[in-house]
């Protein structure tokens, strides 16, 4: 079942070129970099400190917006009783094939099995139906920082794993209005936050019937494209209707007297994330890491030349010491036993945006040599004014590799009304494919069994598609979708 | 199995009298103030908003102080294969007993059976067993955030549940004296957070062997009395001396080339210390909570007067947000729902440090009234410096709590060297009693069977015992020993 230690394979020296392997580059780049490893328990992946410093740095500019938007954590139980799980009847269908079941606590075995949670509608509603009682208990905005399971038989470290950490947002609202408002505020939050601190540009909009989750009235996603022309679905926001309000009897006294069921929501995002900036920014040299999210913003490597512990030192410890009060994440590399050159090569691999190098002659001149990951470009900065400029750097990279994104996905995105054009493509150069698209699932799911397309959403600003025929069956359009292969 | 949702109570109107029925009174409390609630799932708790901001309170005041002991955090799968668990034998007779298992994943069922975590050691050990290869891998200073799965006959929120939030600290180091100063130094930390954040005085000592870890070489513990005269161990510190690391193989080529195991420890405090919070400040008006872990430290009351909406409510705003901008947390509840004799009463009832009433009268006299939760004293104070007065009067009330706090431990700790003595206090009024003690596990165990007391820990300050007797057997005391009952 499980993979013992002796078969986790060691750490890889040289990672596999991006051109040659994607995905084995992706692999190489995760495990080099420490983000991540395997364990000995089959799908479940470890977050090594390096990679979890993002994630925090992820939660952090996450949760400085839920609550900017009026939401407050909570926690609630890692276990549903399966007969609570079961009440949902589409919720169900989704997930029960893929849940892991206790069966036994201590030596004995359950009367019910539990499940462990891979995504908590059920046992937070049935929470909700307890403490609503009034329209003035309305609207509840809860999250929750947790782990969730869901068996995989494939699984790819961060994208796809059994076990994984995210947030879920569990929201009660009076009216179907305050419910789809929510739905769309959420979905804009996580697009706000995927560009500004991700420096991921993402398209948002709404999945078809057949992607939607499982007990959705609605589903809308931001969806992202990686530099193999794959698209990564990056965070969902479910407007729920009463779906789940009718199955686990969530009512509340309105404010007419009458009794009625709440209206809810959920959204999501996970630890996938981190792969989506791995698999969009990084190149032949190992990880890009946008300034925000950067565990390290900046190293600093002191060249060991002469009396260099008298004399370059302590200006790097100075330098460093500046940085820092100033709130940048700076990392003083000093170590001995490792080389200038092998130091560069280390944290270029591991995506430091900017590194700062200073020398006796640096010293003599009064001025470092700044390299910036991305571009590779050196230069020599003035002591005088250094932590200023480099925060203007840092901000023109975190710039810079959004907008290398954005026309990156604008070179990978083709519109095509012709079925054998939009096949061509999917075979040949990959990307976003914009094409017209009748509505109904046959159509969908013919093109994803010839092509592996899926339609990834219909985002809210694409063209209307009155007079167009669907691509697949030549039918009225309904809309223009969004098509890619994708993770 | 589980509850179900109709089984669990209602929230209770009234809070039974703390001098009544202390246990009733906590656990009304923890509801009543919305800290916590039953859920369906057998002796798992909802931890509620107002609860979770304690525990993100004491989140942020403990991870800053293991970042500033040089530790980073990671994260760890859930599920431990059995085989694994199974290799430290002291290990798993401490906690098979008490593990959840998973048996079946989507429909299949398992080759191996895989336990939920109830501490991570074993997953842990197995991945620093691949990570470390020379002394220069080494110290590793590892910390996770967590949930954990005990399987417990009897429960009660937050001080005993079947899944509970912690966080546990894995460290590896190169000597004994290395492992031994760290397991010492985590303890300092939890010790120093007890005292400043939670104003809890508490008891840094030695566990006996009967108490240890499950693998432990040496336990070390904090220790806190509640206002029932029962003792809490609020947090424990480990020394695993090579007993983890013989048993999951993580050696390391040592300065001198010779193959060595490394020396490892862990200690870990969790959501039980909401339990103790509450246990030793609250009171019969509900609970009373320290300023630097209240979700509000300031709640503000508007008196509705008059036209107090044009009036009085612009210049509450103004309060708060002067407040809010010096770093307090603070809630304007301005709801015309409630009067403000019942907002005066919920928000002592939770606990909120400082209470601020603003009406008509008060801004004619430019001024508004301030009411302490510790003292119950009511001061008016000019608008004039307001926000400076309140930093200081939470500033005294965190101490006047910890001063509170520790006169009533020492109020209730005896010594004796008569075990009649001992017995009589133990039925009568409790509290820790010392008394010298001669090492071996019998005595202890007798003592406990007889009385219900435990040995919570030889405190590091403990007096010498030479040519003392111990209480039980009357041999040669190695030890003054603290001992209470506990929870």
């Amino acid at each position: 079942m499980h993979m013992s230690t002796e078969q986790i394979p060691d750490l890889p020296t040289e990672i596999t070129p991006q051109s040659q392997d994607f995905g084995r580059w992706y692999i190489d780049v995760v495990r080099r970099a420490e983000l991540a490893d395997y364990s000995p328990v089959k799908g479940c992946m470890v977050i090594r400190p390096y990679g979890y410093a993002m994630w925090e740095l992820i939660q952090q500019g996450l949760d400085r917006r839920f609550k900017a938007t009026g939401h407050v954590n909570a926690y609630f139980p890692l276990f549903i009783p399966e007969s609570l799980l079961m009440r949902e009847a589409a919720h169900v269908e989704g997930f029960a094939p893929q849940v892991a079941w206790v069966t036994h606590g201590g030596n004995e075995k359950l009367e019910e099995r539990l499940v462990v949670r891979p995504t908590s509608e059920t046992i937070i509603g049935t929470m909700y139906a307890k403490w609503v009682q009034s329209w003035r208990d309305l609207p509840i905005l809860i999250n929750q920082w947790a782990n969730v399971v869901r068996w995989e038989k494939v699984t790819r470290l961060f994208l796809r794993t059994t076990e994984f950490l995210w947030q879920e947002g569990h929201t009660a609202h009076e009216t179907a209005e305050e419910a789809q408002e929510e739905t769309l505020r959420m979905l804009a939050v996580y697009k706000d936050f995927a560009e500004q601190e991700l420096a991921i540009p993402v398209v948002d909009g709404q999945k078809t019937d057949s992607e939607k989750f499982a007990g959705a009235e609605r589903t809308y996603s931001i969806e992202a494209l990686m530099r193999d022309g794959r698209a990564l679905q990056a965070g969902t926001s479910h407007n729920l209707g009463q779906n789940f309000s009718k199955s686990y009897d969530i009512k509340f006294q309105a404010r007419d007297k009458s009794v009625q069921y709440v209206h809810t929501t959920s959204w999501g995002v996970s630890t996938r994330l981190i792969g989506g900036v791995i698999m969009v920014h990084g190149d032949e040299g190992g990880l890009i890491l946008p300034p925000r999210i950067a565990p390290y913003q900046v190293v600093i490597v002191p060249i060991p030349r002469g009396n260099w512990r008298e004399t370059v030192l302590p200006r790097a410890q100075a330098i460093r010491d500046e940085l820092v009060a100033r709130g940048m994440r700076v990392f003083l590399d000093d170590r001995e036993s490792q080389t200038p050159g092998w130091k560069f090569n280390e944290w270029e691999m591991r995506g430091v945006p900017l590194r700062l190098e200073i020398g006796p002659k640096d010293l003599e001149k009064s001025q470092v040599v700044l390299a910036r990951r991305d571009t590779r470009e050196k230069s020599f900065v003035p002591m005088d004014g250094l932590a200023g400029r480099v925060e203007e750097l840092l901000a023109a990279i975190q710039r810079a590799l959004y907008e290398r994104a954005l026309a990156f996905r604008e070179e990978h995105t083709s519109t095509t009304d012709s079925y054998e054009e939009f096949k061509a493509i999917m075979e040949g150069r990959p990307g976003f494919v914009i094409a017209p698209w009748c509505g109904p699932a046959a159509c969908e799911a013919a093109i994803k069994a010839e092509t592996q397309a899926t339609i990834r959403n219909i985002p809210f600003s694409s063209a209307p598609a009155a007079g167009k025929h669907c691509l697949k069956c030549g039918g009225a359009a309904t809309a223009h979708a969004w098509f890619a292969k994708s993770y």
